[in-house]
């Protein structure tokens, strides 16, 4: 057989066996599985297992959060996992928001504890508590701290990796303070900017949207949310940007002196991002292969296969091992799979895991100083000389960013749909085509009979963009697109 | 006033006000709340909020360890916080050893949970209910985890801060599968190797001692432990290599399929290291200045100040900025300090801090194109031509490294006391002064009754050494030394 018939012969042998289009939730528990992200058999509902390879992703992902953080000025901080429920309960809107799905510890051993401990369902009240102490003067501020902590909620409705889970794997939450509200509300801006330029490396699609009055964070002033879309038409938000005001800083008493000595509250920020960016990467980017990872997340991004032919495994093994020194040189994370499995084994295995690139180097591509690239976006396949490979592998890694970074941006922008009327959504909307615009005049109780009149919640409005056309609800101008759709 | 002149009598403003070896609980909260390591103010006792500095130098720490897992063929994964009761009891000497102290979530919002859910006391259970499905065959073998997590335990003695508390931060814990016992006792052998090029690396003094089987980690086939001293003479476990056997393996089924096709149970080892590391680091290498932190994990290295005099502050902050990009460049992690604050109160500020050198900039240096360059650890001041800065600064920066190691050295030979017979403890031995060998026939009894005499626990034996002399307790030949002594 020739070397060609025999790994096409061999890549087909295997094959992923649910249709994304077809069957969205079955694909993606199915594609997170094959490609050992997480392990969701632990005993707890909601709260999984990080597999090696998920966890290095994950890692990956999150060290550039903490580069743009970084670079922004923001320090690392940790606050405890537990939160007094005196302090727990000393914002009302926040309570309230929060109460129902916080788990609780109540005993240490079989000894009842004095006072409940809530398990953080988020970190504003067990961290203002403390951080009131670290600001006394003016020149203490802006301080701008994060944290990367595991956040609990007792999820009701179905859980799924990644997604909707009870124990947040590694949430990176930056919470700031300021001396007026003309700095917290440019911190905003400096937040939505920081996100913006990591769903961009990301390869995310997303847009900003500003929530509405009557649907804001416990506690807040306002927010932006990023929402993209997953598959099945549902709105996935992404990340939270908070304007909390002086709520906080009035519950917790966080002032400063100022320059004439008196005593002012500070005002707040807050925003985070969670594991849910790789659920919606892995969501949107997969295929009926199983994965694809951006390269930039991707803890293999080569990985050398090996092609066997009885008698020849020596020069093959050697030319594999030269390649992968030579590309780990060039830092690119490389993998050599030099298993007993067969080749066809191998590909289906790398390419559910979402390896952007595979080299193949068999007897033939020895004997002619080179190496078969097979790009995992396109299954593009292309022989290139050995001392070309880095350079090369390079430039293929940036080509396939950019080209799947064009494929979701497109994929966004089909699954938006912008109607003029509660009718027409009627007539041609279904819910798991996507999200839905319609103009809005910016009363509230607009924005609630659209709700009512479709069905769906709003996920808030684009604040940027004047709307064309009469507002959906009561035919004055419409001011901006407001937002609708079934969300995780 | 004389440039010099100026310097000394500014740094004379301040001193750090208590005695470290007259009273060293006070000296360590005191030294920990001026760097501003962690804040113990946070509202539950034993829980503390890492403050920027400390989390930095925390991380740094485990950037080492880190490296040296990777290096070693470990791979990292993320277990649940939370375990079911029902998996937590599955070992009966592991529920005996953590039941009491470990912390329990029984609700959720105001509904009471079907089952309670024990919030990680340490890892085992939870993790091996799990990786029991990650294991099929031989070549699944060995398996060699680890996780960076914090883990929960509700001490009743007095807490403080990085030594004992309710919460261990970043508690990185190593968990390993084997074929055979063999496989699993060498993996001891591995872990110990890591741990030593670890605490050297952390230029820490330690002593590894097998723990004695009436005094093993519950679960656990035998355990060692690495030993060191606090100033106020107590022992500290730093890390605990321990050999689990099968008794996890046969409580939770974790069991592969052999060549023989029959299925064999695995042989399990873990080991960790916690915030405690960094504790004693900031416990012995401190003075009465304040802390003084191995350049390997200080935050700041080299730290610029500029000494101001009216009329000439352009050319020092230009000279300072200059200084700090030529060291940045050379990858010394640097700061310049250009506040408003006297010089004074920054040498005061940073030497507490532990920041192993400070680079004075005044204006006479900038004319001689030097800056003085201030040693932490001998407080040796030197000018230093500007263009030899980043080698000097490299140079004296290992050299304070190595000079910090062996006062550590001497220092814990200094706390560790032989003694022949239990009537010379009694009469020359005093708690604060460290711990106390003696020889010891190796038998339990003989172990048990040497405790029960001097009125202190053994906190192990040195595996390697042979005694001289005989067994304080029945005066046979003493076959190795074991030690005693008070600990954290």
């Amino acid at each position: 057989m020739a070397e060609n018939d025999k790994r096409s012969e061999q890549s087909r042998k295997v094959t992923f066996s649910i249709d994304k289009s077809q069957n969205f939730p079955d694909w993606y528990d199915r594609a997170i599985e094959v490609a050992k992200i997480v392990d969701a058999r632990y005993p707890i509902k909601g709260m999984n297992a990080w597999m090696p390879y998920g966890f290095k992703a994950l890692k990956l992902m999150l060290s550039k959060m903490e580069f743009l953080l970084d670079d922004t000025g923001h320090n690392e901080v940790y606050f405890p996992l537990m939160i007094p429920e005196s302090v727990f309960s000393k914002e009302a809107d926040f309570l309230r928001g929060f109460n129902g799905e916080s788990f609780i510890v109540t005993q240490a051993g079989e000894t009842e504890l004095a006072e409940r401990l809530y398990i953080r369902p988020t970190s504003e009240t067990g961290m203002y508590d403390t951080v009131k102490l670290w600001i006394k003067s003016e020149a203490d501020l802006p301080l701008k701290l994060y944290q990367t902590v595991n956040v609990f909620r007792h999820e009701t409705k179905q859980t799924r990796p990644l997604m909707r889970v009870r124990e947040i794997v590694k949430f990176k939450e930056a919470h700031t303070f300021h001396a007026n509200a003309e700095d917290a509300a440019q911190q905003v801006d400096e937040a939505i900017n920081v996100y913006k330029r990591f769903f961009d490396m990301m390869l995310l699609p997303y847009k900003v949207l500003r929530t509405p009055s009557w649907d804001t964070f416990p506690g807040a002033e306002y927010n932006y949310d990023f929402m993209s879309v997953i598959p099945d038409g549902k709105g996935i938000e992404l990340a939270s940007v908070i304007n909390l005001g002086k709520k906080f800083s009035l519950a917790f008493g966080i002032q400063y002196q100022n320059s004439q000595n008196d005593y002012s509250y500070v005002y707040q920020t807050c925003y985070g991002i969670s594991e849910r960016t790789l659920g919606t990467i892995m969501a949107i980017h997969g295929d009926n292969n199983g994965l694809l990872l951006p390269p930039i997340i991707a803890p293999t991004q080569a990985i050398i296969v090996p092609i066997y032919y009885a008698g020849k495994e020596q020069p093959v093994n050697k030319a594999c091992a030269e390649i992968r020194e030579t590309l780990e040189k060039s830092n690119i994370r490389t993998s050599l799979d030099s298993r007993q499995n067969t080749a066809g084994e191998k590909f289906y295995e790398w390419e559910a895991k979402g390896v952007p690139i595979r080299i193949e180097v068999g007897p033939k591509d020895v004997e002619n100083g080179s190496a078969v690239v097979v790009r995992r976006d396109t299954r593009e396949k292309k022989p290139v000389k050995v001392e070309e490979l880095s350079n090369h592998i390079r430039m293929t890694l940036d080509d396939i960013s950019i080209n799947m970074k064009k494929r979701a941006d497109a994929y966004l922008k089909e699954r938006i749909l912008h109607f003029d009327t509660v009718e027409d959504v009627k007539k041609e909307y279904k819910e798991r085509l996507g999200l839905v615009g319609l103009p809005w005049c910016g009363e509230e109780r607009c924005g609630r009979s659209i709700e009512e009149k479709i069905g769906i919640p709003t996920i808030g409005y684009d604040e940027h963009k004047g709307a064309k056309g009469k507002c959906a609800s009561c035919g004055n101008p419409g001011k901006t697109e407001m937002f609708f759709g079934r969300t995780y």
